[in-house]
């Protein structure tokens, strides 16, 4: 069975200097724990709830970052594409191409990221059930890429707020697919503060700890130094002083479960 | 106080011909009712629930044939776009862009379609409140274009099922942009038929008379003269032939509450 | 087809006297308009958010005040029952037993209503989709009294939030009993202050144009003449002095759709 | 910090045999893991979905047998009340008198309960959200009762689904109070096979393992010999025989956590 992975890191790429930071501390952590880890960050936010919100230093200057890290760590590297432009010169740096959830049904899309035999992790819609990402992953898998990853990160419950629903992660993992879990935007707020996305950080190690216990291949988290001086969800990332002993429970429960 | 205005026409385009017929159709019956009618077809159905499903004639194509429409009979015509792409073409065109519901908080497709100083239809996300799009509306219109329709398609209720809020109505209305209410796509069953969504037909007319007395600003139906034969969206589109009869009693309810 | 009936009252008994005015009140308004009338109050309050919440007069001086009601009006009166024991001397005043939402799957409470043979009207559970109430309904059809209404109070959607449904309206009166739209219950934020519940007023309107045009056989409606002050449930009671111009209204949109 | 403990018995009780074979079989299971024990049966099952259902052998029968399990096996005994009169004999037997979730807003039943003094359970409603709970327990502790247990049981999500949202764990034990997750009832679907809930009994071990890893007091569940002959609640019921190897890997995953 797989081990416990970690996909972590900020949620936008801020300065270089601050993500290798982010990237060199998270692969101490990682190396301390044996924990695989796949370093996560964002060159552009393109559908932020306002449109005065911090966007990300753009593809180019934002991959270059990335590359960086991957070559002078050695980090896996995940982020986002948006658009089938972005998505070759993404897969020329990254590892794995991340489908946003609002934009998991776009079929060009994911037949484009899919084309480039990376790995691609689809975040499932907050519109949709489970058992629909079996269609998603259909799309992907027509262009012969299996190398494909689900992503729960909370489904619509009411106006401004999402639930996670465990029972999703037995239910994808029947697809045979790894599925992860997105502990840090599934307590989004979503437009919960007017103009922005609020955050319930304090459910986020509750919430993972139950992902873990139900059955998961991965976590997914956002972390900072200073969640609450974060220039893109902070109401929601954990501080990094807090994750490792949340990681060692987390594989304590793993390994329990598996 | 404006009055009642219809959008509609066939999911897709299926060929020049049904999509002529379907126009001139609705047009004889809007001029019988004296009901503006701006007509709508899509040229690619870019997130079908399945990749074998059928897309329609693609744009170059279909934008050719909605000229013709707007041409030959003078009316107004709308479609989607999903990518910035598609933006510049398609608003040679068209006089209403319209942004799918799962792209409403795509901030740079908002832009790009605003920037054609066309007239922009979102269509509310299912994961979104009625309040959160006063965000979007605001991505618009920080391009200078405040020619804003928003449109009501239902919300996440569970899985596979939506709900229609009747609140969003007065909700969005007090933005003062122009409020339709997707009578066609708000009975859809998301992805509750496996590989393809299902539709409640039935309840079109309940969801459209209910929409109308709460007060909307126009109606969007999807029409086909056979919706079981019809190449997408067929358990939810309405009978051309069930169409007149609607809209007299719609006309009439909207009399009482303007 | 039946016409719109109404069915109002304050929520709770606050004194005879002032039951007794807005009995008056009442029956002026439905008089003038040709709206058939039930009066509705409470005499007990079972089931309030907090311990510390006014709670009525109590059953046996409720009862008395209701039968004065009838008696010096002539007015068919309602209130709710909430044991077995209060059956039947409830059943002595009351023209309709009513069943409270959260009680209407208590087979026995239903069983012992139904054997007093008054007309009973369950409220939906909040908890249930409409197509459960045939069950409701079933169980107490058979102690042979089918003088039943459903009453529709919205649903849960999420926390402290509840969605009017309409297409709950078409499905419920396919059972072939009266249905009735609760308006004013359904705004409430269930809990939604924290101590009690919130309400949402200026939605009533709306949703209430929305049910009868949807197609209803009667709207239920809290009343006051100053909500604000009222002992139970003001933040969604409607004031009396905006009730004529609603319901007149509410009748002409019936007109055009029976 | 509190030992995991263990609620557990048949839905409903189906014989003085059955009952007492399945108290002493799950208190092996339990002895052997150190677990506590409460034993659990109905002995009416008061709101089933469709009145021809079987609801069990009455109270005085059912307090009989349950007096029987306690005094031969020294187990303490939970059961459900569902109205005022039968507290008081109910109290007689039982060390845990359990409200239903139905039942859980009203207020005399919690008052008559909490005033024998017995220790008692109130399942939180389908339609409540967790922080509602405090507004139930301060019902029961104004009586001077502070022996409160708040048990988790899904919450309406969508119609005929329940959805477990892991966030009311931590909110709930912030009351102070023990918290227990249902984790039988919590896979229902509600009225989901037309005139009975069904159940997804295949989600119980996740969904526990979750609520466990989430950090709670106890688990509750309803198991008998051959679930599919259970004469209640049967498609959410588990198996005896499935039940030593989950409780083992609640266990640990407790003690992880703790």
């Amino acid at each position: 069975k797989r081990p416990l992975a970690l996909v972590a890191g900020p949620c936008v790429i801020e300065s270089e200097l601050a993500t290798m930071r982010q990237a060199e501390r998270l692969m101490t952590i990682c190396n301390a724990l044996s924990l695989p880890l796949i370093f996560k960050a964002s060159y552009d936010k393109a559908n932020r709830t306002s449109i005065g919100a911090y966007r990300g230093p753009g593809m180019r200057e934002g991959l270059r970052i990335l590359r960086k890290v991957k070559e002078s760590l050695g980090l896996a590297v995940l982020s986002d594409v948006h658009s089938i432009e972005q998505v070759a010169p993404a897969a020329e740096v990254l590892d794995v191409l991340q489908i946003p959830a609002f934009l998991c049904r776009q079929t060009d899309l994911l037949i484009a990221a899919a084309a480039t035999g990376r790995v691609i992790n689809v975040k499932k819609g907050q519109f949709l059930a489970p058992w629909d990402m079996k269609n998603v992953a259909a799309k992907i898998a027509s262009s012969g890429n299996e190398n494909i990853i689900l992503t729960e990160r909370g489904a619509s419950f009411g106006y401004n707020n999402l639930v996670v629903d465990m029972r999703s992660f037995p239910v994808m993992r029947a697809s045979g697919y790894p599925v992860i879990f997105d502990a840090t935007h599934s307590v989004q707020l979503p437009g919960g503060q007017g103009e922005s996305s609020g955050g319930q950080r304090e459910f986020v190690e509750f919430l993972s700890r139950a992902a873990v216990a139900a059955g998961v291949d991965g976590i997914f988290m956002e972390v900072h130094e200073e969640p609450e001086k974060a220039l893109c969800d902070g109401p929601n990332s954990i501080a990094l002083n807090d994750l490792p002993a949340l990681l060692a429970t987390l594989k304590a429960i793993d390994a329990v479960v598996k």
